[in-house]
């Protein structure tokens, strides 16, 4: 196998993925987990990655490790400070952690960010600004307005080539717990998605905007009187808290002219019609960002050549 | 014992209260359980019934009883239809639906109401109505702007006797979901209310309206870097909660001239504490609302003297 320029982490709260990465930032392997941070018995993360890439890391003993996510939180492996804003290749790479484990071999871990962390609307990011840093590179771009959707969707302003501002909405968890927990419980069950559902959960924020806590009840009281079929009131409720998220955003931050959609495939997409929704342009990424942001930023740090 | 007017029973999700009242509405002797609806085994109510209260029935074979209640619903002992708005007392003495048990026995059951069953925002209720009553005709009121917190919080406004319309928000749900589930939960220690935190919350609110779904995830960076104690976080979450369901009413509905709050005592103190904040005056009911409404309505149906 071609020697890899880069062998990459991504270690996020709910998954585990090790990449070998190549000098266009292409992966050239890679193995995926559901193990995220949280489910690592007895916090023993070095014998985790050992047992997923220990054959990795004896062929390629002089690649560069680097690792990115919520492995550098509170509960991950190691807690590393948070930068601040603005933040670009340049800092992050200047604000890596290394960490030598018991083996003797280095891992260059990428530390999150924090906004206004005295202030009264503190917010956080680990993890996202790397998928950022790998969209930003591989399109040359310095500026924009991108939404990464998942369990916590953030909302990313770039300026110069540097994230200038970010908004964490809850969007996924609450969605998650409702359907879960609540009288609006819909069970696992997947069915296929159903857009007019989503799209008539969204026209029920558009008209009375600023109501999630009333809004998202007439997910049960529609289909107490067989207004909604029973299949499609989890996308009629995820058309309600998209909405709000977007009224948010845009009654926040205004319109964006348009708006990058990085995240799971199923999820843009739910985004991406949201966005037309609301007269917002949009396109979503193609997979794989964040190996080529930890390629930025190793190659930003002189890690490799 | 003197002989009651009116056997009641107030049979909710969560819990169960009946009672013994007199001619005045008042209560001779309660007994209450825990067991709500979704608690009794194989939906045996009426056994339940009997064993709560069987020496009362033998007692008193000729005094009505009426019961009301999520009781009436889906999941509970007989399904009543909705009755619509406007909505008062002889409305709801008019739509009572009788019920006989095996032991010959005629239990009265108040039914709920439903506002806009066929449109894009039905709403429900079923049980506050009857506590309204009982305000209503304590106080010897015809109109005003009620609030009755809970689970499932209901706001009510009341025109000539009768109530023309109502919003439920799930505030109390969604609190307790975030509490127990999330990446905000905060467990079930029960510690002192703090004032400072909750109105914490509200500012927040009202600094960033419409934007719970990020103004949420604010009790977990505050906490995150030391802003605020953990023991404080459940208050300033509920104070952003809280604040949402305000400023939602108030931009729907304009803001009342007063406020009515009936409800358990606790959950009264806050919701009073967040109208002075929104600058409402408010008056927070004595209990024992239910038992006078079911009263008000048996004696407009002519069951009771």
């Amino acid at each position: 196998m071609t020697t890899p320029t880069l062998i990459g982490i991504d270690w996020g709260t709910s998954s585990f993925r090790a990449s070998l990465i190549d000098a266009d930032g292409g992966t050239l392997e890679s193995r995926e987990d559901p193990s995220g941070i949280l489910a690592i018995q007895n916090r023993d993360f070095e014998g985790f990655l050992k047992e997923a890439i220990d054959d990795w890391m004896c062929d390629f003993p002089d690649t560069p490790i680097i690792a990115s996510g919520m492995i550098t939180s509170r509960n991950g492996w190691l807690e590393t400070p948070y930068a601040s804003l603005p933040l670009g290749i340049k800092e992050l790479a200047g604000e890596m952690v290394k960490h030598r484990t018991q083996d003797g071999r280095t891992i260059h871990f990428i530390t999150g960010c924090s906004q206004d962390p005295n202030g009264e609307r503190p917010d956080v990011i680990r993890g996202e600004e790397t998928e950022l840093i790998g969209y930003l590179t591989a399109h040359g771009l310095e500026s924009g307005i991108f939404l990464l959707p998942g369990t916590h969707n953030k909302w990313l302003r770039v300026e110069d080539g540097r994230i200038t501002q970010f908004v964490t909405h809850m969007t996924g968890e609450v969605y998650s717990l409702l359907g879960k927990h609540s009288i609006l419980a819909f069970g696992e069950e997947t069915t296929p998605f159903c857009e007019d559902a989503f799209l008539r959960g969204l026209t029920a924020v558009k008209k009375r905007p600023g109501s999630l806590l009333s809004n998202i009840f007439t997910t049960r009281t529609l289909s107490l009187f067989g207004n909604i079929t029973k299949e499609a009131t989890a996308d009629y409720l995820s058309g309600v808290l998209i909405g709000e998220e977007f009224l948010s955003s845009l009654r926040v931050d205004g319109s964006p002219p348009s708006l990058t959609i990085i995240g799971r495939q199923d999820l843009s997409l739910r985004y991406q019609k949201a966005a037309e929704f609301f007269g917002i342009p949009s396109t979503i990424a193609t997979p794989g960002l964040s190996q080529r942001g930890q390629l930025a930023i190793a190659r930003s740090a002189e890690l490799v050549p």
